[in-house]
């Protein structure tokens, strides 16, 4: 199976190989927009998309992600990013370029759960989740089989709070060994450390099975079911060391009725989370998501 | 225009003159519809729908829903409920019977927002809800004009926590006047004391602008942005003594994105607030709603 | 992975031995409900659920289903169905009644796109769809691999509309030899005869990649492309002789826009597509649906 | 309460009298972003909000609609416009300016439903649609009361199409009177002619009671119920001379069951027209759509 992924995978660097992506944050003020067309311009490049978003209040600011396709960019990515450099100073810019050809590497780490798993496997088949899946991480055994059958390399480290430093310490190696850009938490059902979450440049996205801000924490389907809420939902967010409160990426919600006990709230969600986590992801791997004050911005 | 919302009502209690609702509420144990439909059937009359639900653990709770036709139920129907009395005895039901023919009266209170306010109407306007509006009670006068637009009774009552119970005493004394069946708060901002909601049979159905329990209280659209959701929900529920935490009848969300500030949050609620209001009102004059354990069964 | 999947199966059948479904559409009139609930009671039965429909037109047709538990059903459960005859010939009723322990075979029909059978597979597997899956036939290799890895028996019939004739007889035969209850046409890009349409007693569920009535036939996602809707569906229907003119049991959309190519919308339809087949084959395995004037009733 | 929403008004020009539009389509090169915002820079003004398309074959179309805000735009305006025609003409570009101190005068044409109507009075009288709704038209006497409570002019033109040619003479000069920028056709139950709809520089937004291409022409609802659909919806296009077959705005649905007879889909459908033309006449007001190909590109 994995020829028919990488094959995916081929086409599209073929596809997208002069295509990249310029990611910016900076205080608003006129001549961005005009700087950095004229910039592409003067490069013999042509933006394929291009969106914007400027905060309302007084001293805003403005946020672009622009995607633009240069002739030989495999070549000249690195120059263009060099020349960038200077525009973005002069405008105190943060600033990510992204070029198509390096296709993220992502981890996935996931525990008995594997709904999640699953879809952003079956996703990534099809073609359709742009990224090369190097290495899943579970502390149970659920799951081998099915990312064996998908060649993708498992590793299983148990896990608990005792031995947190040690199994961080493992995961830490295996995301340095496989070079990873992206890690993907499936359901994976332990705390991570700030040690561990600072340790690394890896985004990190994890699905919490409730919309949050409601049931933050453990057993939200148990809570929603005591609360007779008509809806329940899922949230995909970065995770920071503050437990759910990182910055939202994607909310959906599915609606439930009194007819529906625990276990079918939890498996009404499962399809939900699936969808909102593979979203996130997606919009991950597109560039498409600027962090401002724990909030997200996906252009 | 009153006059047109009055055919509807009379054209409707000509339809529905002979139906009639049975809500019931009992211990569940084999016999319980077999019981009320031989019942129903030697007084000659149809089961016309029928919803029924058990809890699923074990000695459950049974609930029914049934609307029946029966000839000549205007003069008959006395003498059904004293029937049914022994039947409802002998299972130790908690039980209701409505008569369709019966067109409920409901009472709105609201504030400056009107929003939930001119959807009610409208709804009631074009013969889809089903009530007598009998009265709106307001601490403000901004919507006066419509209401007797309307020529409903309209009485402002200006409120604030000092003088709250001298306000209550006379909205107590309406609600009394025009035999309130049904009070719906459609964004009425003051808290009614418990006494209030003691005071009087009616039952008291508010809309809270978000999907609670996330962001129970004041200004929940502030706080939804400060925390970067990316749905905004309303919720409609019964009130209780505890602040939003009354039974939920029905909830309902609308996406958001980083572009909406507070004032678009709030314009794109107002759109999710009225529908989910003019929802859950409906099935309460349609009689469909019984309360359990702090829940909604809605059948 | 099969024995995992045959310990839900087999947990399913130890907790639900005990339980049947009463499927019934007849004319209707006063006293089906009563006879029906007293019979079940009188053998000991208790109704868990029960919801039932009747056309509001004159002369109605009354439509119930009814799940019960009985104790020894194992052993009653020929018994119970030759004395419910009775009843249903007093009633002229069409009926079915159904055991939970004899749990369906289903099998699914797959051409070169997998996405339908991927998600069919995988709610199985979650123990999500009750049934067994007990052969796949496609007219191409590709699904081969995901199919034997569950261990399902897989069998490639090639097919073109020359030979069309040989291949249903060998499909028909396959269908035979493994009993099957239920088909599911999961993207299954062959047109069947009305002779395989006729010649066995499996329902048959095809997903048609449109919201129908729109954009019936083929090529679905380009024309609506064309035509620039803002709406791209699915549609989970009954097949019958018409081509996508069968009843239809479940429709959703998903919303796209003007930037989706003919490309996109195919990917954004695959979602819908897996979800609606899912829930539309989830219902038929539950015997949620009566088909009545090319509609479904699903109860 | 026309003060009220003249209040509205006058707010929005004072807020926003410095705001401006444009609305591009050309033939797709580098340098076009580069070009306009230099322009804007050099002027002055600063891009607020910045959305781009490009059709993704050879020879692509670019779609650009830009914000912005510029000191002193009232007077500025007209120079600003006779500036830009220069770089307009040096892309062949399609191009509208808009200034937000220009408010939009839009006529609305209702006959006997009123749900349309009713919601785009409420929506402009909350200050959601941004407009001068200055005549309203009707077939019918029955929104008369409803429309003067607004102290809008209203004017009942009886229409049947032995006398299509007077009526729409008389429509014509209304909309010259009153110099008409939008008419929406909210429930108007008339076919407008080829000449009515070439005869001014209007745009016509009308509301459908179907998911377009679904149920094309009349009585869509009793078609829908006829083949069981489990969706219905609503479409607001553009009007052109193909019944039906114009540009298509947006459209949304509404779940519907075997328990809808037509008259229950036709209430349900309400709620879901009502929203789908609110959506399409505000995006028409804030400039946001660009016709191509009988599509329309959304920005």
């Amino acid at each position: 199976m994995k020829s028919y992924i990488q094959e995916h995978i081929d086409a599209f660097i073929e596809k997208n190989k002069n295509k990249g992506r310029l990611l910016i944050k900076c205080p608003d003020q006129p001549g961005i927009v005009s700087a950095m067309s004229l910039f592409l311009k003067q490069n013999g490049a042509n933006i394929i998309e291009s969106n914007q978003f400027t905060t309302d209040h007084e001293g805003g600011t403005f946020f672009i992600r622009m995607e633009f396709e240069c002739p030989d960019l495999q070549e000249k990515g690195q120059r263009l990013e060099n020349q960038f450099r200077e525009i973005a100073e002069s405008f105190s810019m943060d600033w990510e370029i992204h070029f198509l050809h390096d296709v993220k590497k992502t981890a996935i780490f996931v525990s008995k759960e594997l709904h999640c798993l699953r879809e952003l496997l079956l996703e990534w088949q099809s073609g359709d989740l742009m990224t090369d899946v190097v290495v899943v991480i579970s502390n149970h055994e659920e799951c081998r089989g099915i990312v064996e059958s998908f060649n993708i390399p498992f590793y299983y480290i148990p896990a608990n709070k005792d031995i947190r430093k040690e199994v961080e310490a493992k995961q830490l190696q295996l995301l340095e060994d496989y070079e990873v850009d992206l890690i993907v938490l499936a359901r994976y059902m332990q705390i991570l450390t700030p040690e561990f979450v600072a340790a690394h440049k890896a985004q990190i996205i994890n699905i919490h099975h409730s919309f949050l801000p409601a049931f933050i924490g453990a057993n939200p389907h148990k809570r929603a079911f005591e609360r007779g809420v008509k809806l329940i939902g899922a949230t995909a967010h970065y995770v920071t060391n503050d437990l759910d409160e990182g910055p939202i990426i994607e909310q959906d919600i599915i609606r439930v009725n009194h007819r529906d006990n625990v276990e079918d709230l939890k498996k009404k969600g499962r399809s939900v989370e699936r969808s909102v986590l593979a979203r996130g992801v997606k919009w991950a791997l597109e560039d498409r998501i600027i962090v401002y004050e724990n909030k997200t911005i996906v252009l």
